[in-house]
């Protein structure tokens, strides 16, 4: 299927011949390489030759190019917000970074699109949107730093899935170039083309294995004028379930956020997180966004009134303005007190079905105890996406255990039917499970796909795939 | 890339080898397949030696790989009524039809998903969604014909789009046949599945050529309980732009139809579809579904009169029962009034940017006129979706001067840089203009992708791709 992976390092020869295509901060090479890393958290030096930073379609497809004709395999760099070792790149690659490419190109208020390049951080987006009244709804942590293009490679989600979907549900169009210097136009700004294979589905998604991004129309939307935020506890996760029922029924639901009793208790350390009584047994961040004040306000209240009535809910508080909305919601964004009071943990980003999302929590705890004895974990997430985050610690040598870690987890989560990754992408970091969590025929079918756009493997050729 | 069209006839020793893996009622030959057609408009009888009919994905299965060991070509039917000539089956060709594999299998009210095998009609998973209070938004006037298979193949879309999406934005997993019999289980159930590129795009919107959808999980939404419906009158287009643009702030807003003056004048010719004055220039049915009755009767009314007080609106007619609802979208529905007055027509089913939609109406015309000199058209769409269909008559001769007219209104498609089908597809009717609409480079990766998974061009030939 495939001819075998490319690796010879880059030679003086190519760096110079890439370096002819570019402008003079066009290429960095030496410390200016080693200053940055393909992940933020670990700051490890990137040990590659070259990293380019192209500022066209026309730049980037000459580079990709002259790279495939010297069986030069390169490693995009957007944002490196993925988490999953996307950008993981050593000595044998070059790196090419989009972040010179980082024009808004157009905004459409009445196709209600917006033409980027694929550089443009997700922020960036979200503030040219808004000055029109508009909105693009993928919201993420890391929305500063992740691009366009990154989001549009790994198929980014984040909070707001459940109204809004996936990056791919707000993709219309984009541009990408293929492993050979090829650059291919879809750049789409219907709602409704069905002029042939959707061929940037392909794109969307694929970890940057089959072609580099390099701008898009996105879809926008009205931008809400309401905002709705609560947060609730719960004794059990048949309520929840309930509440989840019910808030569906709340046609400007844009979040259901849920936060078992271990998350809480740890975050509500913090006395600013401390919004409701940490003793019961599940937590739920609900949003709603909007455009009737009144309207949406009362359809709110009314739903928590009625789960409160009903003894679904225990205990509530209900954001009365922006800033206690941004209160309730860093209740639901703690990261930074798992890593201050877990230690070293590793994190999980599955997706398991709704009905059975509690027992499988369970389920996780008892193999973990089991395995490790002492451990700690953590469990919260986008629930009404069937998204669940959960960190496991099991002592100070949790990173060195990683993958025994992992295969505990994902060995129940293959009990549960789960997906490997929700939202976060394989990467390289999980490619050694991916085998196990897909039936080998969709395995094959990959490959296939793979082998006829990336068949030399000069793409990032680290993530998805074992070789 | 491929090594060419497999055309060989079906011989009796192979019709016999496929009977041998179906039932009594599996395989249908002479006088039942000929009292057939592939297109319910044109009644031409079918003339494949053999239909057959597996009854599971098994059979399915071993009948494709079956064909693909004799290089025996298969097209694929299911409800017949895209409009395309998708389904169009010469004597080269076995035909397979998915009609007995019609189990809606499970529904998930938790997960609010639907699984279903592709026989299933549309309007039977609407009704099995409404018994559970929930909602399948994909809306066609074929909906008592076209299957989910059909409409997974041709990434359908209709009335709603606006509001809920494509085909493709409603369907969560789906398995498919390839064409060497391997069967491919992506039943994902999840809104949130990053686990490996998402192949079950492939399967959406190619009309058959890479694999047959045999299963598939729906996304299902909650049911909206209320419905507001309109038809208003405005003397340009700027109205209509504006109106859209005031429509789109309205969150229940679920369709924006717009009907040129030559279509309504046609149309309402009928006395009971005259339900405004026919002597405005444009015509709009606005709708809205939402779930709370006394605000979005507001939210409705508010629209329509703010509209009113500024001059948009010349006429409105607002439904006040199911009933009067129904007659308001019988004014938009009313093809079987074209086919009546307008004699034998030619139509279009285009996307064009928004903000040029009527320039590109007027363009046509003048190429229409130019061209044919006497002619008749009607324009009418989802235009809140940038979608358009046109209908052409140029004389009793129409049908045969099919081409003339096709060429002439794509030239002006071509300048105007819409698409050449919205949400019919290409079927085998639209191949030969697709490589004058879609870039070279995306043909040729169309290639490649097909040649890596349907090589032999053993099932779905004759769509999409001229060889």
């Amino acid at each position: 299927m495939t001819s075998g992976r490319a690796t010879g390092p880059a030679g003086d020869d190519l760096v110079g011949l890439l370096a002819a295509e570019l402008d003079k901060g066009g290429i960095l090479t030496g410390a200016d390489v080693s200053a940055r890393s393909s992940d933020p958290f670990s700051h490890v030096p990137l040990g590659s030759r070259a990293l380019l930073r192209p500022r066209s379609t026309n730049e980037l497809a000459r580079i990709l190019e002259i790279c495939h004709r010297h069986h030069q395999p390169v490693v995009v760099h957007g944002g490196l917000t993925g988490v999953a070792g996307g950008a993981a790149a050593g000595t044998a690659e070059l790196v090419v970074s989009l972040e010179r490419m980082n024009r808004i190109i157009e905004i459409d208020p009445a196709g209600a699109t917006m033409t980027v390049e694929a550089g443009v951080p997700i922020e960036a987006v979200q503030a040219a949107a808004a000055a029109q009244g508009l909105f693009y709804p993928i919201d993420l942590g890391s929305k500063g730093s992740a691009t366009v293009g990154g989001t549009i490679a790994t198929n980014a989600g984040g909070n707001r899935v459940l109204r809004w979907g996936m990056t791919r549900q707000n993709v219309l169009g984009l541009e990408a170039v293929l492993a050979d210097g090829t650059v291919v136009d879809l750049m789409n700004r219907f709602l409704k083309n069905n002029t042939g294979y959707d061929l940037k589905q392909l794109f969307i998604g694929s970890e940057g294995t089959l072609g580099v991004v390099c701008k898009a129309v996105l879809k926008l939307v009205p931008a809400p004028s309401t905002q709705q935020v609560a947060l609730v506890s719960l004794d059990s996760y048949s309520d929840v379930l309930d509440l989840l029922a019910r808030a569906r029924r709340v046609q400007q639901l844009s979040a259901f956020e849920v936060m078992w009793q271990d998350y809480y208790a740890l975050v509500s350390g913090d006395p600013a997180r401390r919004l409701v009584d940490p003793d019961p047994a599940f937590f739920v961040l609900i949003e709603a966004m909007g455009s009737d004040e009144l309207n949406d306000n009362a359809a709110f209240a009314k739903l928590l009134e009625t789960a409160f009535d009903d003894g679904i809910v225990v205990d509530a508080v209900v954001a009365s303005s922006t800033k206690q909305a941004e209160e309730i919601w860093r209740v639901r964004e703690g990261s930074e007190i798992l890593v201050r009071e877990m230690g070293p943990f590793v994190s999980f980003d599955i997706s398991v079905d709704i009905r059975s999302a509690n027992e499988f929590v369970g389920a996780v705890r008892d193999a973990l105890a089991s395995t490790f004895g002492e451990y700690r974990s953590v469990a919260f997430g986008h629930l009404g996406d069937s998204n669940i985050h959960i960190g496991v610690h099991v002592g100070p040598d949790t990173r060195e255990r990683t993958h025994d870690i992992e295969a505990c987890v994902y060995g129940v989560l293959r009990r549960f039917g789960g997906a490997l990754t929700a939202e976060h992408g394989i990467g390289s970091a999980k490619r050694e499970f991916l085998p196990d969590h897909i039936p080998p025929e969709a395995l094959a079918m990959m490959r296939k796909v793979h082998g006829a756009l990336n068949p030399d493997w000069t793409i990032n050729p680290n993530v998805l795939f074992e070789h």
